[in-house]
Formats: C-alpha cells, sequence, structure tokens
C-alpha cells in the first residue's frame, strides 16, 4: 500500500528543541506503513508517480509535519466533572469542592463502576478528538482505579483501544495517582507494590509505572519504593514531580533511570542537569496551568540547560483539552518556546519521552509512516492559530483520516 | 420547513452578564427559520411529533445553546503571517517587523493587490471556521484598504459573502483603523470624512462606522470627526477604545451614544458607568490579549457595575482565532467569569452590541432558528473543553450543518 502526500509548501522532516529541518515545495511517499522518500515534489514524482499511489493528498498551500506524539494523559476514565470547573469560577475552593465528593475521587468512583466495554468506547471517542488535533502516538495512564481490579480494567482498555483504534498507545500503571478513600497511605503503597505491580507485569499490559511524588501524596521514599519495585517487575520508571512543591521528584527521577519526569514547576537547574546526566526527558504541561490559572514551567531554563524538552497534553478531567496544537500555542504565548522547538518538543522529543528513539515524531527514509497535514502553509500555524484545530488531515501508518 | 432538536441534556433558552435560563432534558422546534416551541422533550413532543419534522437532531447526552454571536473581527483580508508570530517569539521587536514591512500595513498591501472574488473566497473559507464553532452572526469590519477603493472592495465583500454563507454577516466601515503609508494622519481624516464615508452611505454597504482611537494613530478629536460624520450618513458608531492606554475613547463612546467601546484595557470605573448611562455596549477580547501575550480587560470591573460585557475573538492576522468557545474559554480562565456569564457575552450580549434586539442570541419562541449543539452535556463545556471545539453542529435559521 502507497500513499502520497504531494506538493506541499513544506515538510518538516524533523525538529527537536535545538533544530528544525524543512523542505519546502515537498512530497512524502509512505509504503506498506514507513516514510519511502521525502523530497522535493519534482524529484518525488519523477521516482513515484501519483498514479502508481493507492492513496494521494494534494498538500498544495498546506504544510505537513510529523505526526504528533502527546506522551502523558489520563485519557482513559468515566464520569464528568465539568461542573467543577464551574463551581470553581463561581468561587468555590478546591477544598470545599473535594468536602462535597468531588475532585479526583468523584473520577475513581465512576472509574470503579464503570463496566470494561463503556471506559473502551469512552477512551476510542478521545483517541477520535485527539486523531484529528495531529495526535498518531499517544501515552495513556492508568490511575483512577486505586485498586487492582479497576487498575487491571483501565489497562485492558487502553491495550483494547489500542487494538481498535489506528493511534497508537503506550501504557502506563499509575496505580500510586492518589491514596484511596479506604486506605492510608503507608498501606496503600504495600498493596501497589506486593499486588498492584506484579498483576500489572504478569499481564503484561503496562509498559511504565509512574507515581504522583507530591507533598501530601507519596513522599520520595514511598515514590522511590515503588517505581524499584516496577523496575524489577520490568516497567520502566516514569515520575509526576514538582507540580507543587520541590520535594525531590526529579532527582528521584534521575536516580532511577526515569524515562522522564513530568510537570517540573518547582525544578531548579541543578535539578536539569541531573536529569540530563541521567537522561531523563522532561515533559511540560501548559495545559494543566491554563485550566487551573496556575502557574508555568520555566520551558527556558530547559531548553538553555539542553534538555530535550517535550510538551503533552495532560488530557483529563481537570484539564479537559486534548489538543496538542493547543499545548503548542500555549508553549509559545506562555512559556516563551518559539514555534519550531513547540513542534520538537511535540514531536521527535515527546517520541524519547515515552522512549520511542525508532523515527517516531520524525519524517524522514524510514520513519514510521505518520504525519499531519496542517490548514495553513506553513508549520507555525501549528501554534499562531490558537483554539482552532490547524490540522486538516492526518496520515497513520500510511493510512489517511480526515477531510 | 420544520427542524426538532430534541431530547438534549439541557437547553439555554437565554444568557446575558447576570442571568441564564436552562430547561433539563428539552427541545427546540423551529418552523420557517424561527424557534417555534422549546421546552421539556416529552411537552414538546406532544405537540410536535419528530416524524413531522423535514429535518431532526438527536441531541441525547448533548447541550443546546443560543447560536453564537461574534460581535468584533476582522475577517475580510488577504495574504498572511504567520511568520510575524515567530518572528516575535525568537525576540524580534514589534518596531523592528515595522521596519521590515510587516504589520498591519503588510496585511493593507496584500488586500489592495488581491482581486474581490479572492477576498470573497477568504472570508467564506473563515466564515466555515466561524460556524463549525457555533458562530451563526458575526460582525466583519474593513480597514486594511485604507483607500476608497479597497474599502468599498473590502465591503462588498463581506455584502457578497453574506449572500452566499448561511452564517448572518453584519458589515461595519472602518476606514480609520490606521494610517496609510502614502498620507499624514489630518489629510487621512478628511479623505475618510468627505470621500470614504459619502461613497459607503451611498452604496449602503455598511451598518457601522469603527475607528481606532489610540494614541500615534487617531485622538479624540479626530476620532469624534470620524463617528459624527459617519453618523450624518447614516452609520452607527462603534470605537475601539483604551485598549493601549486611556486616551478618552470611551467618554467619546458615551458622548455620541456609539452601539459599542471594544478593547477597554485601560478603562475606568467612570468609563463604565458612562457607558452604562449612554447605553454602550463594552466588546471585550481575550483572545488579542493572548495572542499578543498582553493584559486582560477587568471583565469584573463591568460586570460588578452591571453592564451588559460582551464577548468577540478580534479575529485578524494578529490574533488568529475563529473560534468565539476559545474567547469564553479565556474569558473564564483569564478574567475570572463563569461559564454562564461568558455564554451570555457570548450569545444575548454579544448580540446588544451589534444593536439586534430581536431575539438574536437568545432561544425562544420567536427568536432566530440559530443554534449550536454542544459535544458534552453542559454548556460548561464551551470554556471547560478548552483549545478544542465544543460544538457538535450548527442550526442556522432552521437548516443543520455540520456532523
Ligand atoms: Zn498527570
Ligand atoms: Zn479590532
Amino acid at each position: 500500500m502507497k500513499t502520497i502526500v504531494h506538493d506541499a509548501t513544506e515538510v518538516v522532516t524533523y525538529a527537536d528543541h535545538s533544530r528544525i529541518d524543512t523542505v519546502a515545495d515537498a512530497s512524502v511517499v509512505i509504503e506498506d506503513g514507513t516514510v519511502l522518500a521525502v523530497g522535493p515534489a519534482d524529484e518525488v514524482r519523477r521516482e513515484h508517480p501519483t498514479e502508481n499511489a493507492d492513496e494521494t493528498i494534494d498538500a498544495s498551500g498546506q504544510a505537513v509535519v510529523p505526526g504528533i506524539v502527546d506522551p502523558h494523559t489520563h485519557a482513559v476514565f468515566a464520569g464528568e466533572r465539568s461542573d467543577e470547573f464551574e463551581a470553581k469560577l463561581r468561587g468555590k475552593s478546591y477544598n470545599e469542592i473535594l468536602e462535597e465528593g468531588g475532585g479526583i475521587l468523584r473520577t475513581v468512583r465512576a472509574t470503579r463502576e464503570a463496566d470494561s466495554e463503556m471506559l473502551v468506547e469512552n477512551l476510542l471517542n478521545q483517541l477520535d478528538v485527539m486523531l484529528a488535533h495531529g495526535t498518531t502516538t499517544v501515552e495513556v495512564k492508568s490511575g483512577y482505579g486505586l485498586d487492582i481490579e479497576t487498575e487491571m480494567k483501565m489497562l485492558e482498555a487502553i491495550e483494547s483501544a489500542d487494538e481498535r483504534h489506528p493511534v497508537d498507545l503506550v501504557s502506563t500503571f499509575l496505580g500510586a495517582h492518589a491514596v484511596p478513600e479506604e486506605d492510608d497511605t503507608e498501606s496503600y503503597v504495600k498493596q501497589v507494590i506486593d499486588q498492584q505491580i506484579p498483576a500489572v507485569a504478569e499481564a503484561g499490559v503496562a509498559e511504565f509505572c509512574d507515581v504522583f511524588c507530591e507533598e501530601g501524596i507519596f513522599d520520595v521514599e514511598q515514590s522511590r519504593r515503588i517505581l524499584d519495585a516496577g523496575r524489577s517487575a520490568g516497567l520502566k520508571p516514569k515520575v509526576h514531580a514538582e507540580e507543587l512543591s520541590h520535594l525531590g521528584g526529579t532527582q528521584l527521577a534521575a536516580d532511577v533511570g526515569a524515562t522522564s519526569a513530568d510537570h517540573l514547576l518547582h525544578s531548579t537547574l541543578d535539578d536539569v542537569k541531573a536529569m540530563n546526566k541521567a537522561g531523563v526527558s522532561p515533559v511540560l504541561l501548559p495545559g494543566t496551568a491554563f485550566g487551573l490559572g496556575a502557574d508555568y514551567a520555566d520551558a527556558g531554563m530547559f531548553i538553555d540547560a539542553g534538555a530535550p524538552v517535550a510538551l503533552a497534553t495532560d488530557f483529563n478531567p481537570n484539564c479537559y483539552s486534548q489538543s496538542m496544537p493547543f499545548a503548542m500555542s500555549l508553549a509559545c504565548v506562555e512559556m516563551g518556546m518559539t514555534p519550531a522547538q513547540a513542534l520538537g518538543a511535540a514531536t521527535r522529543n515527546a517520541a524519547l519521552a515515552i522512549d520511542r528513539d525508532d523515527g517516531t515524531g520524525t519524517l524522514e527514509p524510514g520513519s514510521p509512516g505518520d504525519l499531519a497535514v496542517l490548514s495553513g502553509p506553513s508549520y507555525v500555524y501549528l501554534s499562531y492559530q490558537f483554539g482552532v484545530n490547524p490540522v486538516d488531515c492526518v496520515v497513520k501508518n500510511g493510512r489517511v483520516y480526515g477531510s
């Protein structure tokens, strides 16, 4: 099966935090799910006439970028919490919302009650929205179960959605997302280590083990025990670190050789150096700051230090945006990144943050056949057109979706 | 022709800055372009069985809101300026961009060169995006001509697009948007008053006359002369006021009885009181602040004073967002408005800001048959789901678009 996207105004073949490669007036040929050729349209046409393609996209006046990677989401859950967004804006405090049964534990209750098929259906709907916004690979975490049955149900829903949906899913076990109502912290940490991790590893339903390392949730030592147990069972570490305070989650991530540390609002330059040395990818989540009216991470500090900054949506009921282009707009407008850096952070660097060093997030010969065709003539539209989807159509694994 | 939207989770029939009326489990009947009935689904079904409708929408699990009104856009222009967004983020100053031929006068050059049909096509494309985001009525300004031929060409393009597109257009003459390169301010003011306004009025291609009253552009006296001349010719006044400094544009708006004053970042409480007394609608433009990384207007001051605050996109090459839901998200997150106030500001109050007191922006019997069906079960999704279009489909004048 051969797909040709031809005569794009520009094709971005590679972008990261310090570099962007583009080809003007260019075409891309994908064969059997892999990029076969990319280059000036005239040259490509000689070698690969469009008549021989199974599918063609005329991308005249449009830019083409690598398929976008979203390396941090909580996209599988049941129930909805839009009323809490309104309550907060009417002046209700977070604690009042918690006392009335709101917040994360409300999503936990709804997710425990949900049957598997409903969880899968909800996730498939979210993946449709993500794909339409250019995302072709997405990490999804469990963590609204907080008991072994529901955590497994969530991870199985991710596996099932991965089989049924064109978007590629990467699965992360986040049993240590919060402490459930019925348990205390230390006893729950033991449950995660002694029961949940072995069950998840045995079933082979997760690639990563993540933990919410934060004051009042899991401290550094508890987090370390969980990540060590995960790693022993074959789950690569990830950390929710330094979101609300400087607790030491970044140093922990460096110590345990985590694939990524995420949030990082309170990280210091020493933290960044430790991450760089240990090869930990920093994942910044500007949508979370936007949704909560909170502060943004200091992207400049990471980029100046040469860190491979990645962006993610953090999509969850408290941050209800599935759009990576919107995260890129926020990265530019609120965190001072350039559109090129934001694109790098949403493609190549985002792939590194989920340990995909196989060409995912790039558009060079041999890369996966994943790309997004934009409505505008330049990749800059991804961040320039804010609040509106700048993606016209998407190719995933050589197949065309949308438009 | 009869269209029935049935079994919505909730229907918002009316919202403004201080009030929102909703009906739960409700249906809407539109006949010949006008709302005939709205109420509980069971009651509506008895009177108006869906079998008798020409078109039906099953809105189960979805909220329905009045068609959205965008009362301030610069949606007709040629050329594109995404590279300036990038240049600014790479550290280029606004003055450097101007010196290199960028900024508004670049759009003026491109628009002068564009042929009429191309201008109309561009505008129709923007209207498609707006309609998909729930906007059923939109104000569009001229102001990238700055000469009589191009200003007329723009206004005629608006008229032509209004005839060809389902969205209703409201046309505003903004010859006094800037001073053209070839002229000085005082001489250009005379041209606007002596030549442009008479030509526009004679052709009957605009309903409003607007002016950019700002330090270094048009001062209060020049703005007053332009608005007076416009009013004498039958064009109702509007003012771009107090965006960059407190120059007196709001008081001017009150003095001349303007329909609206827009931007208002530097307005004082006295200004608000003067506007209220004179019946001038305040139009706030949070997308402009977002796009420029600038400050937001003080929505709370207007709302506390009982002013009928409206929101608009200000869509233009410097603020590239066609989405009113995104303006509503910003109004909540950045300006502290509630989702209900934001919806009122985007419907009933936005209609008042373009002098449409005929039920536009409401969904009661007798209102225009314009509504938006959301993807979520509550109107809160309009602001809660940020950076992603929360509108599933739209009914304009009784006809269904999208989905
Ligand atoms: Zn998270
Ligand atoms: Zn304007």
